[in-house]
């Protein structure tokens, strides 16, 4: 038995794949129309583990899609987590949860499914301007 | 980078280690209660594939725990799909989408988190009684 995916609902493909792939510096793996269902999975992978996606399933006819309290986050492991948030706030990205221990932060795509970032390996040692950086919201 | 493992919130553990080890078949890879945040985490993992793990994160103070729209599901790759729906209704499991063309079914944990089976390689040929057999609630 396999883990294959995650799936997700968006409500703006075009702006997802804007946080995904811009944003975030992921990769679009695969990309299908169903136009008689009117719906669009795009699959998208971090960079160098393509193999695990996320699968982001974007139905044509508008819905508002709300979160709940039953799911929680899908987590990703970067190899600089400083660095990487610094390049997710200079891209506009807000990050709710900042890595104050060098190890793990929270950030939201444009749905509010949370996502949580931790450094690979050891924590980075615990550094400004991140220690003092307060959360922003909810994740 | 790299996916490290989705996190759910689940309403009451014991019921979900139930439905995850003994129902599902899967492994529970690590557990820590967290006596001073009132809360436990634990890990678990379809068998064969202990490092994508699936966190359970189990809150101590009650708390509902309703679903939203922008998540969609968590999918598992199974080696029969007959065989382990089967064993899963033998068990008192709900088919909600039974694996009619050979390929796909969905069931509900008990918080309502959707876990899409998928067949892996090619689908099964077509059978009953799985072909005959009708959609039950949502998934």
């Amino acid at each position: 038995m396999k883990y294959l995916h995650t799936m997700v609902r968006v409500s703006d493909l075009d702006e997802s794949l804007d946080f995904f792939l811009d944003k975030l510096g992921f990769v679009l793996v695969r990309r299908t129309d169903y136009e008689k269902g009117r719906f669009t999975l795009a699959f998208v992978a971090p960079p160098g583990d393509e193999a695990y996606t996320l699968e982001l399933t974007w139905n044509w006819d508008p819905e508002k899609l709300s979160g709940g309290r039953n799911f929680g986050h899908v987590a990703y492991g970067v190899e600089d987590i400083y660095a990487y948030c610094q390049q997710l706030m200079d891209k506009g990205v807000t990050i709710n949860r900042p890595p104050r221990d060098g190890r793990m932060a929270f950030i939201k795509t444009p749905d509010g499914i949370s996502i949580e970032l931790l450094q690979l390996g050891d924590a980075l040692p615990v550094a400004e301007p991140w220690a003092s950086m307060p959360n922003i919201g909810s994740w």
